[in-house]
């Protein structure tokens, strides 16, 4: 087993707490496949209210992990993108995912 | 970019929900690190309380991670351990931990 670094925890767990709530994972999914604007966002994702997606933009723009350019135009024009650091996330996602996909009936099983 | 799959969502959160909560990462590492009783947990962990981390023991036992094997003896002797699901995290809490460690300053800073 590899060996865990001692500061382990305090790094990583902003790092959980960044992505976690539904919809986040869901949200970077959907902005890792293109730049989109909200109303774009809201149907890929289905059955998410405005407040929500709202809600969710807002915490991972906060997290440095989504960008918001608005184009202040008339009629407003808004993009969403994933920044360098959200993209930097899609390995990890992806690890993420592979285990998931591996262990998925012994973890989901127990909930 | 590497693509994510479609199902990204689904299986990744119910990992995410497993290990997030305060002190989970923390038992998780020290575990990791040698099977342990209650209270050897608990000087590890130092500032937890008893109640806390009973409570923090029972999720990551609902979720498959952490095994618990009581001797039936008296006084009572039980000792923690990572089950081999909760090993197989191990190399993805370090990619994690990995990636942390070189955004920590950009993830950190927004919160």
């Amino acid at each position: 087993m590899a060996q865990l670094e001692p500061d382990e925890n305090c790094l990583v767990e902003p790092l959980i707490e960044a992505i976690s709530g539904k919809w986040k994972l869901l949200v970077i999914y959907w902005l890792a496949q293109e730049t989109s604007r909200f109303n774009q966002l809201q149907r890929n994702l289905g059955n998410i209210t405005h407040r929500t997606l709202t809600r969710q933009l807002n915490e991972l723009q906060e997290a440095g992990i989504v960008s918001r350019k608005d184009f202040k135009t008339i009629p407003p024009h808004v993009e969403y993108s994933l920044t360098p650091l959200g993209q930097s996330l899609i390995p990890l996602l992806r690890a993420m995912h592979d285990w998931a996909a591996a262990h998925a009936d012994k973890l989901v099983g127990k909930k």
